[in-house]
C-alpha cells in the first residue's frame, strides 16, 4: 500500500517515542526530528508506509550513536512473554478448536502491551483479546489450504509476540505443514530478529530465515535470495503485523494477514475501523 | 512558555488538518508538510509553541493561495453560537451565581477549536462542560479583583467561543468594569478578528481592539502600540485559550487564564490533567 499524508504527522510521532527510549534530553529530541524534517524533503511519497518510516529509526541511531534503541524493550518482552507460555499453551490446548485458538493467541501477541508492569493485566487482556472475534475472517478459506506438506512461510513481527507465534507454529507443524519462521536481519524498532528467534526457541521448531535487510515488514528490493526463493516456493504465507501488510499487500503470493488495524491508513486498506483485528486471505 | 519536542509532530498535524480545510488532494497536503519540513530546519525551538506553529499557517497560504482556509468554518461557528445565544443567556441568568456561571460559560466555548482537530459537538459539549468544575478555580480572587471603574482586557480566542465571551464580557460590565475585548488583526486558525467581533455583536457590548498582528496569542514584539498601551494599563487580563496562555504565561500583569488544556505540554505547564479546565490566576 501506498503511503498517505497522514503518515507524515505519525513518522515524527514514532520518531519522538523511540528518541525517547534512548535520552530525556529535549536538545537531542528535537536534534531527531529536525533532521527527520530534512530527510523528508527527499522522500518520495511513492513507497510504503513502512518504507517511509524506515528512515526515523535510521536517524535516532545516527543522532543517539544507539543502534538499538529497542534492544531492553524486546528482551523484556521477550521474557515476559516466556514466562506466560506453559499457561498460554494449556489455554489453547483446552479450546475447543485449539488451532483456531492458536490463531487468536497470535493475534493477541500483535495486540497487547508487554511492557514491564503489565504483568497482572497481560493475563486478562490476552483473555478477553482471545474472545475478541475478528473484524474480517477467513480461517475456514485457511483451513481448506492447510493440506500436509505444504510450504507455509510465516513472517514474524515484534518481539513479545514471537512466543505467541511460537504456539500457533506448533499446531501448524503438528498439522504436517512445512513452516519457515521469518525475522528481520537486524535491529528495526522492536521486530524479531535472529537472536530474539533463538531466546524464546523458535529454532528449535522450524527453521528461521531473515528477510535480508532490518527493513520494516519486507523491502523486497533488499531481501536475500534465500528469503526471495521461500517467499516464491510458499503455498501459503502468513504475515503478522502492520509492516508485514502494509509491504505485501497487493503481491503476487496466497496470502492470510494476521494483524490488528493500529491507525486509520491501514484500518481503510483492509475495510474495517480502527482497532478491529483481522485475519484476511488475499491471493493474488 | 518554551516549545517542547512533543510539539513538532503536532505541527504537522496542524499542517495537515488545517491544508484539508481548504483541498482534498493528497499532491497539495504532501506539498505543505513537506514545506513544513524544510521550515522547521531553520525554526529556534526558543520559542512559544503558538510562534513555532505561526508558519504553519503562513504556509497552509502560500501553498494553496487560500488567505483564510477556516472563513467558512469560522463564520459557521459564529452563526451555530448566535443560534444558541438566548438560550446561553437565559441559563445563565437563571443560574445562582450568575458570574460564575458566565465564566464557565466563556470556558466551554474555549471548547471550539478547529485547529488541533478536536471533534466537537456544540450543544452537548457546552452542557457538559458548564457542569464540570475547574481543575484549577481562582474566582474567589478574581471576585475580589472586580472593583467598579477597574480595567479589564479581555483577550479572546476563537470564533463562536466570542459569542460566549459576549456574555461573560456583559455581565462585566455590568458589575461597573471598563472591559475592552481583544482580536486578532488579521486570520489565523479560526481565531476572532475585527469582522468576527462585529458580527457577533460584541462591539456594541465595549470596545474592541486587534493585537496588531495575526499570530495564534500574543506575539509581543509585533503587538500594535494601542494594544501594548492596554495590556499596560489594564488592572486585570482575562485571557482565554491555549494561543493567549502560552504567550502570556510568566508575562508581567494580574492576569485570569481561563482555558481547557488541549494537550500534555500545556496541561503540564498548567499542573493539571490532558482535558481539564482552569481559571488560574497568576499575578507576575
Amino acid at each position: 500500500m501506498k503511503a498517505k499524508p497522514d503518515c507524515i504527522p505519525c513518522l515524527f510521532r514514532q520518531a519522538l517515542n523511540t528518541v525517547r527510549t534512548v535520552t530525556d534530553v529535549p536538545a537531542v529530541q528535537v536534534r531527531v526530528l529536525k533532521n527527520l524534517s530534512r530527510r523528508l524533503g527527499r522522500l518520495s511519497m511513492n513507497r510504503t508506509p513502512a518504507a517511509l518510516s524506515q528512515p526515523v529509526y535510521e536517524i535516532v541511531s545516527r543522532v543517539t550513536g544507539v543502534k538499538d534503541p529497542y534492544a531492553r524493550q524486546k528482551r523484556e518482552n521477550n521474557a515476559a512473554a516466556l514466562a506466560m507460555l506453559p499457561r498460554l499453551e494449556r489455554l489453547v490446548r483446552r479450546s475447543p478448536d485449539p488451532l483456531k485458538a492458536a490463531i487468536h493467541l497470535a493475534a493477541a501477541g500483535n495486540i497487547i502491551d508487554l511492557g514491564i508492569g503489565h504483568d497482572f493485566d497481560l493475563k486478562r487482556d490476552v483473555a478477553r483479546l482471545m474472545k475478541q472475534p475478528f473484524a474480517r475472517d477467513d480461517y475456514r478459506a485457511f483451513l481448506r489450504d492447510l493440506k500436509p506438506g505444504r510450504r507455509l512461510l510465516y513472517l514474524g513481527d515484534n518481539c513479545g509476540e514471537i512466543v505467541f507465534d511460537r504456539i500457533l507454529v506448533e499446531h501448524l507443524v503438528a498439522r504436517g505443514l512445512v513452516v519457515t519462521f521469518v525475522v528481520k536481519s537486524g535491529p528495526v524498532i522492536n521486530d524479531a530478529t535472529m537472536r530474539d528467534a533463538r531466546d524464546t526457541g523458535m529454532t528449535r521448531i522450524c527453521p528461521v530465515i531473515a528477510t535480508g535487510s532490518n527493513d520494516i515488514g519486507v523491502h523486497w528490493a533488499r531481501v536475500s535470495p534465500e528469503f526471495r526463493r521461500q517467499a516464491y516456493a510458499a503455498d501459503l504465507i502468513l504475515a503478522k503485523g502492520h509492516g508485514n501488510f502494509e509491504t505485501c499487500v497487493g503481491r503476487p503470493g496466497n496470502y492470510y494477514f494476521l494483524l490488528k488495524a493500529k491507525c486509520d491508513m491501514v484500518a481503510q486498506e483492509l475495510g474495517v475501523k480502527l482497532g478491529e483485528t483481522v485475519f484476511k486471505h488475499a491471493r493474488n
